[in-house]
């Protein structure tokens, strides 16, 4: 109990291309936070006011700081902490949207937005267009624009392709039309910059600590921009105003019912300090580089049908075979990528893959270059 | 990378009595089941199929397992995966509840349940009683059941005071009624025997992982038995049926969107372990002996206030002072206790305490026998 033992990194000779789901590898300082959230201040955040409390509470708030930093904010209180992203797309989906308010959404959407927005419309509380995001973006939002249309709910990078959905152009359309505007930056947090000053009232940003952001799985983040009357999804224990039938007003303790994930949002600080002292640049150079040699690889091999690859994310198929035979032959050669849906079945009608799924590679920082040229000597090996 | 690094059991001096918001001291296994679920398998679960990903989701179904065994049922599908038990009761409460039902609650509630089911209660849903804990728990709550009445959701022990409500009771009562059930096993989970062999159809049992189950924080559970048409509160990605427009049927995947919070699920089956290990029988005993003790020694104090302790988790005041003072004096003694309302304002009216909230002291099993004996110092030589 005096230590948390010493585990050898135990798949030191894989290649994981699966960083869209979850990156593996994660900087030392989150693998050394665990430790040092758990044995020097484990207790619960916002509750008691004993030592431990306070330096849990005191904890939080600095990674609420870092994260409103890191998007150019200045509210840390308005970074409200979830279990995940999907959790935060819900609460910010469920909690400013209005009945009767007409939505728009891209055509690369993962279910996390999808599933949400077709339960409201379920329920008849609201419909919604979709909107292309090949071509020019801007024409193909505003010419959906309708008198009841009141917010934009739209992924930054694809969880398939890594296409971007340039957020400024987003920004521009909702403060002209005077819409609210709900992002999903799940696979670009990290990646690339992305600066919520140029975000309109009433705009979101939602992510997960386990991606680009390099935390553990279990936190996720809302980062609201001047939202008011937000309805809880949950309610619960809130650590403030105890006898109020109701969850507070103010955020974060509004959306934040019941104990926080605190190993999880610490790791997350920890991974954002990395990105920090490397540089998201250099990070988003990195990445491009790789992924630009794999893509360059794919494209070459006759047998090969590729569907773009963009920011770390790339998609494609080997002809004549299903997308999880491909993952299955690369899995026996320990290289780790992911088949199949990708839980963005929209994005697959848009990129014709509907029917067949893709394979994907996604990458991060601590990808190596020359992984590049073992994928391709797979490839050539299994396949050609 | 290759290590997570050592860091000395930093607070060694000190006395954790608020294990009721959060164990802080977790068995040995707890502590090495990060580094071995971050290095050897920090995948996702249910959605990639390559090795990390299949060894995590193997892992996660283990943990179900563990769970369903620990509460004696034999469906681990139906232990769903939430990040707090706040998060359980309210997917139970709004997922079960259905418009027109009269509910039952107990009088010791915690806001995780009072809040969702007023929230319900305002948007016309359902309305609700409140049974008396005390006296003839069969009577007082028989004698408000209505024709309506279609559900009891209840605490099984108090986090203010540790009193325990009999579950083979609810479950007598729900079974012959027809209700269905909800139970908050929050602070009981751990520390004494809970079977849901004798739970009704359409009951669910809540807890997170961080208390009495010895988990790091970010996971908690509802265990359903044989509950149907259950409605999800968060919609997402569920890794299965993707092409879906809704969330799958079946459990777990229909109420678990989104990534799962892996490290924290990882070390609540550790914890879970550890317990079979001692055997629960010798933790409630050790317990209830550390309990009995703590409780003789304020009984004892003349000018204490002492409002019941069962179970590891006692509630007190000294005369004259506000509980937060108490706690402060105690703290700079490094005694760490929770004062205030513990987010439970409905116990406080129950017990009387509404006013001014109690000073609360909650042990777990790795609490010494000492550690009562330097409260007891700490007491008399501050509040004599």
């Amino acid at each position: 109990m005096k230590q948390i033992s010493t585990i050898k990194y135990g798949a030191i000779n894989m290649i994981y291309f699966d960083n869209a789901a979850t990156t593996y590898i994660k900087p030392k300082k989150v693998y050394d936070s665990l430790a040092d959230t758990l044995l020097n201040y484990g207790a619960n955040a916002g509750r008691s006011s004993h030592s431990l409390a306070a330096k849990t509470s005191e904890k939080v708030f600095e990674t609420r700081e870092k994260i409103s930093g890191f998007f150019d904010i200045d509210t840390p209180e308005n970074v409200v902490f979830t279990t995940n992203a999907t959790y935060a797309l819900n609460i910010a989906i469920k909690g400013l949207i209005k009945k009767g308010e007409h939505i728009l959404i891209s055509d690369m959407e993962h279910n996390s937005v999808l599933r949400p927005i077709e339960a409201l419309k379920d329920e008849g509380y609201s419909d919604y267009s979709v909107f292309a995001t090949a071509g020019d973006l801007e024409k193909n939002i505003t010419s959906q624009i309708k008198p009841d249309t009141k917010i934009i709910v739209s992924n930054l990078m694809s969880n398939v392709n890594g296409r971007e959905i340039d957020y400024r152009i987003l920004c521009k359309i909702a403060k002209t039309h005077k819409l609210k505007l709900i992002v999903d930056a799940s696979q670009i947090a990290g990646h690339k910059k992305i600066s919520m000053s140029h975000f309109p009232d009433n705009s979101v940003l939602c992510a997960p600590a386990h991606k680009g952001l390099f935390g553990i799985q279990g936190a996720g983040f809302a980062i609201f921009k001047s939202c008011n009357e937000l309805k809880p999804l949950i309610e619960g224990g809130s650590g403030s105003e105890s006898k109020s039938r109701f969850m507070p007003k103010l955020l974060p303790e509004r959306l934040e019912a019941g104990t926080l994930p605190i190993p999880s949002i610490i790791s997350l600080g920890c991974g954002i300090d990395y990105i920090n002292k490397i540089g998201i640049d250099k990070i988003e150079e990195k990445i491009n580089i790789l992924t630009d040699k794999i893509s360059q690889i794919l494209s070459e091999q006759k047998n090969v049908i590729f569907y773009g690859g963009n920011n770390g994310v790339i998609s494609f198929n080997i002809k004549g075979q299903n997308s999880e035979y491909t993952a299955d032959i690369l899995n026996t050669n320990d290289i780790f990528i992911r088949a199949g849906f990708h839980c963005a079945p929209l994005a697959h009608k848009t990129l014709g893959t509907y029917k067949c799924g893709t394979c994907r590679i996604s990458l991060s920082y601590f990808n190596k270059i020359n992984e590049a040229d073992i994928l391709n000597k797979v490839l050539k090996e299994n396949f050609s």
